[in-house]
């Protein structure tokens, strides 16, 4: 039933994380200076790895959630929509914040709050994804699993959301909570979600 | 039988609604101001929002579209490379809107008709492949079903066309129809068109 | 059996094909001279839909013969990508051909013997995997439907070849021929070859 | 059960690999010496080759693993995440070494360094999927074949490895053996993996 809506989102995800690369930039008439160069561009590699690792972990959540809807309408589709639009928006938050972190100031905070707010896009778009899909019935698991996997789902949001406020005091410490939020959704398996097996 | 075309065609989508995030621009240089810099962009998200949403209502038609259609030929094939071209096209009068909506003046209006042509242009592309696949016998719907889809996959075309001459007038109001007749399409169901689930 | 072989195929065509709208530039600066300044980029529109126009063809014939494959080997996975590879660096002579048709003389000579040598590429690796996959036998086809094909699949090579030489002649007649191909090969529906349906 | 894997990561080979196509420049300006400036070029057209080479062979190999796999979970996921990663950012060291391959020195060196450790990364990222997909009983080939291809994955390590440190000594050595191991990887079959046709 979801087969074209997984491959047009699995298109979205892909093309976002590998537009990311586009914001690493190669410096120019650099000379002896290259090894200096590169370092210096310390945390448009952060970034990027931050933002490739918190895509990724995205797609493997949205792959899990999809084996198990059975059903879907014009509402999730455009639902769906919603977090592609967040997704496919990350890349202009990463160069961004490439850009002004090291800069420090005002700058850095500003830039760092608008990556808070658009992971924060992300996981409320998510959240409306597995909410709507759970409440309409479309998902094939036990009320219980529903549960811990919704507050497993819903977790990530408040701390995206304070991050938004943190990036006013420090904008490396959004980039650590990304990071952070990216990895524990990553280890966590979310108990009542075992990988199934298409027939 | 539409298995390729369907997956070329998403992949086209994907790819066009995704590189949109490249035409917004990180602000160089702008220190302290960052935030008011990002501000003054705002006919950039604008853009970037209504066109992502243009594509995205699209992706959902085409979708809708295509679970009833039984049969192609290469004409078909031909009509949907053209609409794919209308499609693939967006993110450059996107950027020339986003350019100079805030100028004023004819650039404004000049970038306008651009985008208002672009969009007439994905209207006229879409009506073409619903005519030509209804007109053949390719969309297995009853008579009076196709009555009812096809003036709604109509209406918006003399609307776009409209929306040329219109542009003269105000840029802004291009941006404002597009948007309207976006939101139209998403939440207009068709009536005659339930979705279909796939065997 | 050819399944991801035509899905890697789809996204390589999908991709080249909607990255050359990045060749399209926004005039920077252009104020009321915008509707010239736009009108001046013709050769970019030009090359734009022939390089479009070409990509698509070649995609909707790569539908067609691998309809007809019923084996691969890992000889034609490399054939095909080799002709991935001259599919994906379209986008590079078209923006050099748009760059410098204009200018006339020597560069506009250069510019358009570079898109010949690619165009030229691009039908060696169609033609070389026609070519291998009918010989072994891999294409579910009569000899003489076959043979029909193959004529028509070959006609294009040596007028590529020889645009490469008239590019010293014209730049113009370059983009000409490469679009009377492109429209031949829409039109002739290769007699031969029916689409087949998948069960 | 691969079938979403394998989308995924053929969208992002086939991004990547197209992506390629965005560090090969229009010489602005040339006029009639637009012939030697594109000559100038070749470091570009070289690293473009070897890249587009070495993408296009890891998708084949890749392809030919999940052919024999069975069974997946969430750690093979972000291994393949892994590999995905290291092969999406290729076209920045990929760039970087076309702008510094020319100008010798202490620059060149860096920048093959560079690129020689993406090779290296992506290589690991390889064998990482292979040993943890064969050790946990994933892959449906008897020990023997396995060996053979095991074997076969790992070589190339190596190699990579110490062209990391042959890069100080000469910037073309790198970009030789990253082509010739492509080649040879391209060229061997692996002997026990046969093309396995899906069912």
């Amino acid at each position: 039933v979801t087969q074209r809506l997984e491959a047009f989102s699995d298109g979205v995800f892909a093309i976002a994380i590998t537009l990311l690369v586009l914001e690493l930039k190669v410096p120019r008439g650099a000379g002896d200076g290259l090894g200096h160069a590169l370092a210096r561009q310390w945390p448009s590699y952060a970034s990027y790895a931050v933002s490739f690792l918190v895509i990724g972990i995205i797609w493997v959540n949205h792959h899990a959630i999809f084996d198990h809807v059975d059903r879907i309408d014009r509402t999730l589709l455009f639902l769906n929509l919603a977090l592609l639009g967040s997704v496919s928006v990350i890349p202009f938050p990463t160069a961004l914040l490439a850009e002004y972190l090291r800069e420090g100031g005002r700058a850095s905070h500003v830039a760092a709050a608008v990556y808070a707010a658009s992971m924060t896009a992300m996981g409320l778009g998510f959240g409306g994804i597995w909410l709507y899909a759970t409440r309409h019935g479309f998902v094939a698991l036990s009320p219980e699993q529903i549960r811990m996997v919704t507050r497993r789902f819903l977790l990530g949001n408040p701390f995206y959301a304070l991050s938004i406020g943190l990036a006013f005091v420090s904008a490396y410490a959004v980039l650590a909570i990304a990071a952070v939020l990216a990895l524990y959704y990553a280890v966590e398996t979310g108990g009542g979600m075992r990988h199934r097996r298409r027939e």
